[in-house]
């Protein structure tokens, strides 16, 4: 009888609170198979680490510390912003992927990550075939900005919601309490660069008339200066003050994001900053209100003590799930979360077809965005409210969240040769 | 025998997310001396509720909702900045707030807030004499800033400290993971304009070589260009990344602030905001390294739901005492945190002269902060590690913290006359 398969597995992209907690799904899970599973070997920096042979024995590290990852944000292995080109302009790089996984006997390709990653796992999945090197790809889905199609929602997204509703509504405390002499005006410029799901959460703190935020700017509602200003003027009218979450990535009639920074990433997107400081300056100028405004930033995709307990179940239940398919001799698929019913909200493990997620992005229906386009409806509040349910504090160590760093010991390499990463 | 005088409490200058935990203990202390203390007043926005007549009655208020304020950021009675200026300025101020106690009936007057509100304080305390109206005026120290002198510190201080701390730890954590690719340089901005308090304590997060942050920018130490960008590179050249706090009041060597918005408050203070995209477009024009930035602002204060239970309990202890204190007789002082130990942290409650206390600024002292002025000092971890310890989670609904919003119900007007606040 020969001996199990080694496993792979990576993690891709802008990594999340709750990524680690995929990543001890599976190695804990795969631990459970040993006669169908071998040793789970993680990639450096992702992909990256598939390409260079710069592969991470997990087996060496203990239950505790792997067991730590599930209250530990971001990615513990490395992770990277690598996207792979399309067969015909680099069949060089998958052929390399085979040649690495052929040689550390690997039969499972466990992906962690978002659309470009979902494409990556298609491919391999293909060309493993192709190669006669069968392969059994699964995606682990992942992404702080929600925008995977075929899930419920993405694991990370979550947590991300939780952070952005919290924070309005403190901040929103602390303007209604001060707005008399001081500030009246604050903005919280959230991530998300197409989709307004992270924009969108912050709407789950406004449970009663007057609640923060009094305005929420969706990428998917072309930004309007003299709406939005009269609507401002309206929140401070009202309530004597105005909250606004603002979303990175809204663009105005031209098409043009409000806040440009100009540069762009290594998978072509533009890099935004500063809608925030534009919107401040136009409330100041146009309106005469003081102005605050936060920068969410990393701090939301990595504030793991904060996290949804939803979300923490939920990435743990796709990293498992991705084990017990790969063990059922699934492959090509990625793992998708099933809701079953609103409220109380009950969910399954599923399965989707790679093909039909690579590359495509889910974004806000119209139906949960509010006629004005300025904040969010019921149906979208049903939808959001059961992602951030539950809390799941980290342990603290001297009043800090004890966060475990692995020791990540590398596997010897075997392929006999070199390869650069573009 | 006469019946028991009341007690008038204000919140005063930005808020904190534990300053209705000194409002609970007055409250609920004074709610244990019927025979001593009446009613409890809360001035509506702060002082500008006593000029006004603007006045709270916290009778009304079920114990559960004053308990609750134990879990609630921001000021539940509003607050204000609002300076009452010096007797030869504007007597006429003093007169009114001691019009108003005298129709109220008021013999105590309990100020939460920082050294302006000390200076108020004092002086509302010397114009009772004065007037024949003798008023108990207790000073409850709150900043956030953490910069009242006579105290070991000031509640408010520690919950933004561990906030501070927490998020750099998180945001590294998300850097590191993805630095190989990605982003190589982050920045977090905090508030704290001319003491480095609350910077320093992101340096709490740094408990071994490399760990986050690598770089704290005092507001007391000069801003060098050139010195700082050789450290950022040099953290990029060993860790793969760069992590730094930046004060928001950091100056260069002509004293000008790095970053000014030009505008200025109601206590003549210069606002600020844009240090984090100045360093930020520094290092992506001078070492050409890609950066994000997250700006605190509002968010550090108010972030109730990672307070600091040293610092919940601080915030409670002082509040209790001050209503001891004009139980026993005293007034014209602030309540004073002692520290006793280090480690464990033993403190007590005492008091200081509030004529010691008003507008005098505690900065951070020389020997807290590292040789080359990039970091703490081990006898500044010393002090700020107790400040920081310990967990206080609000209890959540729907997945949010279930903050309380009071009644705030009017008292009667008596002055029959009034008084426009300028």
């Amino acid at each position: 009888m020969s001996s199990p398969k080694n496993a792979f597995y990576a993690q891709s992209g802008g990594v999340t609170s709750v990524i680690n907690v995929s990543a001890a799904a599976v190695i804990e899970t795969a631990r459970r198979y040993p006669e169908k599973i071998g040793k789970v070997y993680a990639g450096r920096d992702g992909i990256i680490g598939a390409l260079t042979e710069d592969l991470i024995d997990t087996s060496v590290e203990s239950p505790a510390a792997i067991a730590a990852l599930k209250h530990t944000p971001a990615g513990a292995f490395g992770s990277c912003r690598y996207k792979l080109k399309g067969f015909d302009k680099n069949l060089a790089e998958y052929e390399r992927l085979i040649e690495v996984f052929k040689a550390h006997d690997i039969g499972y390709f466990f992906y962690n990550g978002g659309g470009d990653s979902a494409d990556t796992c298609l491919k391999v999945s293909q060309l493993g075939e192709k190669m006669d090197y069968p392969i059994q790809a699964i995606h682990i889905p992942k992404t702080m900005d929600n925008d995977l199609p075929l899930t419920d929602c993405c694991p990370g997204f979550g947590s991300v919601a939780k952070y952005t509703a919290v924070s309005i509504r403190e901040a929103g405390f602390d303007l209604k309490s001060m707005c008399k002499t001081s500030t009246k005006v604050f903005i919280l410029e959230v991530m998300g660069r197409h989709a307004g799901w992270t924009a969108a959460a912050g709407g789950l703190a406004a449970e009663n008339e007057g609640d923060d935020p009094h305005i929420i700017l969706f990428p998917e509602v072309v930004f309007d200066e003299a709406k939005f200003l009269a609507r401002v003027k309206h929140s401070v009218d009202t309530y004597g003050y105005c909250t606004i979450v603002a979303s990175e990535g809204i663009k105005n009639a031209e098409g043009k994001f409000v806040a440009d920074a100009g540069s762009v990433d290594a998978f072509g997107h533009t890099q935004l900053g500063g809608v925030a400081s534009t919107l401040a300056t136009m409330i100041k100028t146009k309106l005469g209100l003081k102005y605050h405004y936060a920068i969410a930033d990393y701090l939301m995709r990595a504030a793991r003590h904060v996290a949804s307990k939803t979300d923490v179940e939920q990435a743990y239940a796709v990293g498992e799930a991705a084990v017990e398919f790969a063990v059922a001799g699934k492959g090509g698929v990625m793992v998708a979360i099933e809701r079953q019913a609103d409220e109380p909200y009950t969910w399954t493990v599923g399965e989707a077809p790679l093909d039909q997620v690579a590359n495509v992005e889910k974004k806000m229906p119209a139906e949960f965005i509010s006629e004005d386009g300025f904040h969010i409806t019921e149906a979208c509040r049903r939808y959001l409210a059961p992602l951030i349910a539950g809390e799941d504090h980290p342990p603290y160590r001297n009043g800090l969240p004890a966060y475990v760093q692995l020791e990540n010991t590398p596997v010897e390499k075997k392929t006999g040769r070199e390869f650069t990463v573009a």
